[in-house]
């Protein structure tokens, strides 16, 4: 890849022009669904090996895409999926956005429960339902959408942008983790912009400026050397489905609070401020409830709902496997018993350090009779990013003009691991503009985004590249 | 059917004739090898409702081999699996014993844990592996095949012998306990004869007169409407898998006594003359321990091993289910969780009461924002035999002349259901004859039945036939 020829300093486009590029946007918005759409029929799971080949057409849909727009692009081959890397024509004095997306997605499983297949993107009540539709290519298309109108219009943008659209997000990204810093020339930018996360909620856009860390591992413990007949060995051997649970249970007491040893040492208490901020947000608990159907919250005692997602740490058993699981009765003890865990981190835990508090805690809590296995899966930290920057200040701006309501300054609970490793290794600001809504069931059955929001996005996408030039030009 | 004519009455052979009989047994090895190796390889998992073909082949294949021995023989419908009832002419004046056994298996995973094919019985060092080979037609045969012989070497059997062989004992025997006061008429009898339990140890053979009871549930916790981000909704809400383990984990301290409130307060106490027998048959912890691939023991303190396994009542997980179980990571806080979970209990437990006991434990330890439902599978409650018989003395002289050592009596920790409702319905004797070994691996992959304990119970039950007639005649 070579990047085109440096265009001359341009401007940001005036008003008019900036308007007619909106218009357009708005008059082929059939077109630019139908381009997700296809996207989004390519099952492109990352952490199935039996899918190769679609997470490449994937990859492949992406950089030709951005191909046609007369972007220079480059596919980067990692030691797994490969990644995307493509860049318009560098500005003379102008600031360097890199926008960063993944084009892999979750597993789709329980199946059964979607109600259009997670591969067949289907338009239902003003929603795009498909595995992936949020998380992340409906997002990340919005700015790759945007900036090819930019170019199809015949303006030259005012600023330079690259993108950056990797392949194992949902699998811990860690190839690209590992060859960041190699890339880091290639990369280097003034602000990286990433759409993977969500508005504060329905009618209210937000700019997000911390996420969570995460953790994740597996812990698998052994009992007899196979399943035994529970009448015969009923009494004399510990079951070790019963000691998976007795472990588990001891992380987490009856009120919310973790009970690790030492894991709450390096959590940055919330901010008075942020505290206030927060709690006036229009928030219900019960509202909540009912959109994830439950009939009560729970979680750490002393802190509100979006403080327990945003910036307190987590454990969550994501999966239990143990003995007989299909039809009817077997009447084992099972052999072994494994569950998948995982913990959302706050700034500024370390997961190398968990992974040694995790190992000392569940020796201290291994019940009698079995031994256990703690496999790490991956783990990044957590992220708060600074706001008072000319970067915030123009997607203020440019989210106001597309929503029609200036968004809110919030934090998050998940997690893009990538986030604190570009602050690192870049040195650069970082924007956070999620376009999703809270109950878009990412990593779930029947995820969606919102086509409004999806086109709201492009068009706030066209506005920012404007807003930054005007702000920090 | 209608029962042959009435024999005179004959009396049992003389020493002569019983010689030649178990001569010609030990000289026809492979033949009556041969016959349980073509039963094995039907798959009869009455728990699979897509093997009713075979389930019903399998009852076929022994209802067809009793026919041709000449017994009356009726195959019984039932609500789910048919069973089989044949009997050979009653003889006057001589007692008449019931053989009950099971053609149904249990299921066969995890089959790559096999190191032949679950249904493709393989003799490997003097052991015959497959799914059923000890549980329970391995077992059950030895009876049938002593029968068909007594029958094709023209000796009149000096007493009647009917035989129950049933297709659901692997999934609670509840079609034959419903109907069991109905065919009383055509089970009366003065003794059931059962073999599908185990020896004491390899070389010393045993008398089983006490069996423990089961009851059997599902559990499921339900937490959120579907499947939830754990990044976006960690902390929010209660993880049902976590509320599952947490359940679970109350049912049993750390000294393995169950917590469920009044689950002991009808347990019978050993013995003392029980608790010092035990003690002094040949057992060592380390050797067991060793056997079914463990470092250390573990069950309820104050109990040795065998008064664990055999009198006191427990509690099992048999299997958990939740979230993601596939390769890879996938951060969820899954939408439920449950587990399959079972407690044998001795007499006088009833599983209606236990199933009352743990709702009320159950809705005292569930943690907030979860709901959970309690499905009951199955229960029957334990069985304790009278052992001062001549049935129980006729079987000790058979075994120690056919297996060369004088059986010890025991208890065993596994349930047949059935036995505690024989007793009631039919007001018989019982013996528990076990020819297994307690590391056939029963229900588990590679279960397995010695060859030479195939051939000794054969020789043993047509020796129990005339020991009966001399020692009740």
């Amino acid at each position: 890849m070579s990047p085109s020829r440096e265009n001359a300093a341009t401007g940001p486009l005036d008003d008019a022009s900036l308007d007619q590029l909106i218009e357009s946007l708005d008059s082929d918005r059939k077109a630019l669904l139908d381009d997700l759409m296809e996207w989004l029929r390519i099952p492109s799971i990352s952490s199935d090996s039996r899918r190769l080949g679609e997470v490449r057409a994937a990859c492949d849909w992406v950089s030709g895409k951005l191909q046609r727009a007369g972007l220079s692009v480059e596919t980067i081959a990692t030691a797994g999926h490969p990644m995307v890397v493509a860049q318009t024509a560098p500005v003379e004095g102008a600031p360097v956005v890199l926008v960063y997306g993944h084009y892999d997605v979750q597993p789709a499983e329980p199946l059964e429960d979607w109600i259009s297949g997670p591969f067949e993107p289907t338009v239902r009540e003003g929603n795009l339902f498909a595995r992936g539709a949020t998380d992340d290519k409906g997002q990340v298309l919005t700015h790759i959408q945007s900036v090819c109108r930019w170019l199809s219009a015949g303006h030259a943008l005012p600023l330079q942008i690259k993108f950056l659209i990797e392949g194992e997000e949902e699998v811990g990204s860690e190839n690209l983790e590992r060859m960041l810093p190699d890339l880091a020339d290639k990369l280097a930018c003034d602000c990286v912009v990433i759409s993977d996360s969500s508005q504060y909620a329905d009618g209210q856009p937000a700019i997000t400026y911390g996420l969570r860390g995460i953790a994740t591992y597996e812990l698998t413990v052994d009992g007899p050397g196979q399943d035994l007949h529970s009448g015969s060995f009923g009494g004399a051997v510990m079951n070790p489905a019963i000691a998976l649970c007795k472990m588990l249970s001891s992380m987490v007491d009856e009120n919310g609070v973790i009970q690790i040893p030492g894991y709450y040492d390096r959590v940055q208490p919330l901010t008075d401020q942020e505290r206030r901020q927060w709690r006036e947000l229009p928030q219900s608990d019960a509202a909540f409830a009912e959109s994830v159907g439950v009939k009560q919250l729970f979680g750490e005692q002393g802190y509100t709902t979006d403080e327990r997602r945003w910036a307190r740490p987590t454990f969550d058993i994501n999966g239990l496997t143990s003995g007989h699981q299909g039809e009817g009765v077997k009447t084992i003890i099972p052999a072994k018993a494994s569950a998948k865990i995982s913990f959302r981190l706050v700034a500024d835990q370390d997961p190398k350090e968990l992974t040694g508090q995790l190992n000392d805690h569940f020796s201290a809590n291994t019940p009698p009779g079995v031994t256990w296995e703690l496999e790490t899966d991956h783990g990044a930290p957590g992220m708060l990013a600074n706001i008072d920057t000319p970067f915030a200040k123009a997607a203020e701006l440019a989210i106001d003009a597309a929503f029609g309501t200036k968004p809110v300054f919030i934090r998050e609970g998940g997690s893009i691991p990538i986030v604190t490793r570009f602050q690192e290794a870049l040195g650069c600001d970082c924007l956070l503009l999620g376009w999703g809504l809270s109950d878009d069931n990412t990593h779930s059955p029947n995820e969606k985004f919102r086509v409004q929001d999806y086109h709201r996005g492009i068009q706030a996408s066209a506005r920012l590249w404007n807003e930054i030039a005007k702000q920090v030009g």
